[in-house]
C-alpha cells in the first residue's frame, strides 16, 4: 500500500447553529481544507462524505454528499456516502485513506457534517435510537427509560452502567470522572472552535445535574452542529505540491462491534492494537490524543483501551493531571466532545483536524509541545444497548509529522 | 493495484415480501454468497453494506450493516455503511473492490438490501424525494406534481422528459420503448428471481396505463424488497481456495453527477468511458449487460451511453431484437429492473449476481451462449430534478471469466 498524507484540514466552529444550513457548514469546511492544502476543488479525484442525522432532522438521505458538494460546484468525481453513527466522519476518512493507499485516487476529500438545530427532543430521541439496533432497542427501551431522565439517556445509560462496573472493579471514583470533565472544559477555554468555553471546577462538575449516576450533566457531550474536512493525497502528489509540513497517516484501523463473549477483548482494544501494529509503534510514542469522550467516563475507559495508561488506572491517571495540557499524555486538548461539542457525523474529522494542527505546531494556546505523533479514536453506535459496552464502529488513526517527503 | 475476483454471489427472489425482515433477507443473500464462495463467515476481513430506504420504512439508519450482520454472527471486522440511492449496492461492491485492490483486505463482503413492504404511498413519495436534493426538489415539486399521476412520478417525470427529448432529436418512438419493456418481460419468464414473470406483447405494453407520456405502466420498474451479496477476494486468496470458475473484475468505475453544462458529456457516458479504459476493452467486447432500466426509455439511453449501439439508434436497435436473448447484444436478460424488480439498495448487486452467473454459464434458461465478458450499469438519484437527466451516482463494472488464476 502507498503512503498517504493529510495536506489540508478545516472545521467550522461547533455549536448550536440554527441559522446555518448543512450546505453552508459543508462549504466552509471544504473551502478551508482546500485552501489549507493549496489546491482547487477541480483537482479532487474522489470524496467520501459522512453524516448521521440529516435524514431525521432534514429529510435528506441517499445522496447527501452530492447535494452539498454540487452546491459548491464539486461533481463528476466518485462520491461515496458513508454512515457509521458517531464514527461516520472517521469512516469517510478511512475510505479516502484506503482509496489513496490502494492507488484508486491520488488526492481526495473526506467530509463530515451535521446540522440538527433547532433542537427537537422527539427527533433527538429517535436519532439516538437509530445508532443502535432499533428493533432490539424498542424491546428494552421501556425498561431503560424507567431508569433515566433526559432524551439522550439511551447512551448515557450505557456509559453509566460501564462506569459503575469500572468503579466496582478498579475503585474508580465519580470525582475522577469529574476531573476528566473539568480538564476538558479547561482545554475548551483555549480553543475558539468549541461549543462551550466555560471552565468548571471538579466540584462544579460533581454538583451539576445528575443525568444517571455517576454521570452528571457537565460530564456529557451535546448534540451540536458543524462540519469538518480533510484533504488526503499520495506521497508523489504531496511532493509535487511542495507541501511544507507533511502529516503522514501511519494507520487507519476500523473495527465493528459484535456479540462479545466474556473472554473476548472489547472492540475498542482490538482497534487500538491494530492501529499500533499497522503504525509500527506503541502507546508510549503517542504525544497527543483525541478520544471519543461522549461522557467523561468514556475517556477513562478509552485511555486504558488505547494503552495510554495501565488497565484500571484511567481514573487516578486522569486525576493526577497526566492527560492535561502540559501533562505527560495530553488527551482532548481541543476540549473533547464534552466541550468542543459533538456534531455526530462531523466529530471524527474534527478530531483529525485538531491532531493535524497539533502535529504542525499550529494549535495556538493549546499547542502540545513537540507533538510529533498523534492519535484519534472515534466510536459510533452500539450493537446492543444491554450487556457490556460494545460500540458498533471504532476508528483509530495514528498520524505523524514527517520532516521530509 | 491488485487483481480482484468475485468468488461468490447470491440474491433473494425480488418482490413484495411483507413477511420478510431486512435481517432475514440479508441473511439469505449472505449465506448463499458464502456457500457459493465455499468460505465461512469467520474468514471475512471486511464488509460494505448498501441500503437506501431503511430509515424511512423501518426507522433504522447509521449502523444498518452492523445490525443485520450481527444477527448472523458477523462482527469485529470493518463494516462500512454506504448510500448512493439506487446505486447503493454497486457502491458497496466498488468499496470492497477498492479495499481488496489496494491490499487493505484479502477477502470481503458486499451486501445490498431493501425491505419496504407493506407498501405505504406517503413513504414511497418521501422516499423518492430523498434520492434528490430535497431542498431544491421541494421548491419545484408542486409544478412537477401538477403534471403527473402516481407517487413515483418524480423520477418518471424526469425519464419522460428525457424520452421526449430523445424522440424529438432521433425519431425514437414510443413503440420502441414498448419493445424494450416487452423484451425484458419476456426475459423474466426465464428467471425465477423476478418479481413479475408475465410476458407482455408490445401492444399490451402500449395499452397499459399511461404514467406520463410516453412512459406507460409496464415500462416502469417497481419498489421491491430483496437482498443480494457478493464475496470478493484477491488472486492469491482465490488461488488458495482453488476456485474453479473465477470471475475477474476488470473495472469498477464510479462517477457522480454535477451541474452539467450544455457541451459536457452526461455522467452516464463518462462512467462508461472510464470503465472501458480501465478494462482495456470496448463495447464490442461486451457479451452480456445488465443496465439500470428503471424505465424502458432508460435502457435505450443507456445502451447508447455505453456504446452498445450507436448514439441515437437505441430505439431501432432494440426494436430489431438485438438486445434480446439470442440477439447480438443481450441486455437485461435477467428481466431487468422492469420485471426482476428494484429493491433500491440491493439492485446493483442483483445485476452483478446475474452477470457472474452468466459468465460462469449458470444462468439456466436465460444463459447467453459463450458469455465471457459482462457489464453492469447501476445509477442512483438525481442531482437535480429539472434540467437534463444527470444521475447523482453511476457505477459501471466490467467482469470477465478467466480460465486460470
Amino acid at each position: 500500500m502507498r503512503e498517504v498524507f493529510v495536506i489540508g484540514v478545516n472545521m467550522t466552529k461547533f455549536g448550536k447553529l440554527p441559522d446555518r444550513s448543512m450546505k453552508s457548514l459543508a462549504r466552509e469546511a471544504v473551502d478551508g481544507a482546500l485552501n489549507d492544502a493549496g489546491i482547487t476543488k477541480e483537482t479532487l479525484q474522489g470524496a467520501a462524505v459522512g453524516n448521521a442525522k440529516w435524514g431525521i432532522f432534514g429529510g435528506q438521505e441517499e445522496i447527501r454528499g452530492q447535494v452539498v458538494l454540487r452546491a459548491m460546484g464539486i461533481g463528476g468525481i466518485p462520491i461515496i456516502n458513508v454512515e457509521n453513527a458517531c464514527a461516520s466522519a472517521s469512516t469517510a476518512f478511512h475510505v479516502i485513506w484506503a482509496m489513496i493507499a490502494g492507488g484508486v485516487y491520488d488526492v481526495g476529500l473526506a467530509l463530515g457534517m451535521e446540522q440538527h438545530s433547532p433542537y427537537d427532543p422527539i427527533k433527538v430521541l429517535e436519532s439516538a435510537i437509530i445508532g443502535t439496533d432499533v428493533e432490539e432497542s424498542l424491546k428494552v427501551i421501556e425498561r431503560v427509560q424507567g431508569d433515566v431522565t433526559g432524551s439522550r439517556a439511551i447512551f448515557v445509560d450505557i456509559y453509566a452502567r460501564a462506569a459503575k462496573d469500572h468503579m466496582a472493579k478498579y475503585g474508580t471514583t465519580q470525582r475522577q470522572m469529574a476531573a476528566v470533565a473539568s480538564k476538558n472544559h479547561f482545554h475548551s477555554t483555549l480553543n475558539p472552535y468549541c461549543q462551550y468555553r466555560k471552565p468548571f471546577t471538579i466540584e462544579e462538575v460533581l454538583q451539576s445535574r445528575e443525568v444517571i449516576y455517576p454521570i452528571t450533566l457537565y460530564m456529557c457531550t451535546s448534540y451540536s452542529d458543524g462540519a469538518a474536512a480533510a484533504i488526503l493525497c499520495s506521497a508523489d502528489y504531496a511532493r509535487k505540491l511542495g507541501i511544507s509540513k507533511p502529516v503522514k497517516i501511519l494507520s487507519s484501523a476500523l473495527r465493528s462491534g459484535r456479540d462479545r463473549k466474556e473472554d473476548e477483548e472489547p472492540i475498542e482494544k482490538l482497534a487500538a492494537y491494530q492501529a499500533y501494529e499497522m503504525a509500527g509503534l506503541g502507546p508510549e510514542d503517542i504525544d497527543v490524543a483525541e478520544v471519543h469522550d461522549a461522557s467523561a467516563f468514556a475517556e477513562i475507559g478509552l485511555i486504558e483501551a488505547l494503552g495510554l495508561c495501565p488497565e484500571g488506572e484511567g481514573g487516578p491517571f486522569s486525576e493526577a493531571g497526566h492527560t492535561k495540557l502540559g501533562g505527560k499524555k495530553p488527551v482532548n486538548v481541543s476540549g473533547g466532545l464534552e466541550s468542543k461539542g459533538h456534531p455526530i457525523g462531523a466529530t471524527g474529522l474534527g478530531q483529525l483536524a485538531e491532531i493535524v494542527w497539533q502535529l504542525r505546531g499550529e494549535a495556538g494556546e493549546r499547542q502540545v509541545e513537540n507533538a510529533r505523533t498523534g492519535l484519534t479514536q472515534n466510536g459510533g453506535g452500539m450493537v446492543y444497548i444491554t450487556g457490556p459496552l460494545e460500540e458498533a464502529a471504532i476508528n483509530v488513526h495514528i498520524l505523524q509529522r514527517v520532516e521530509k517527503l
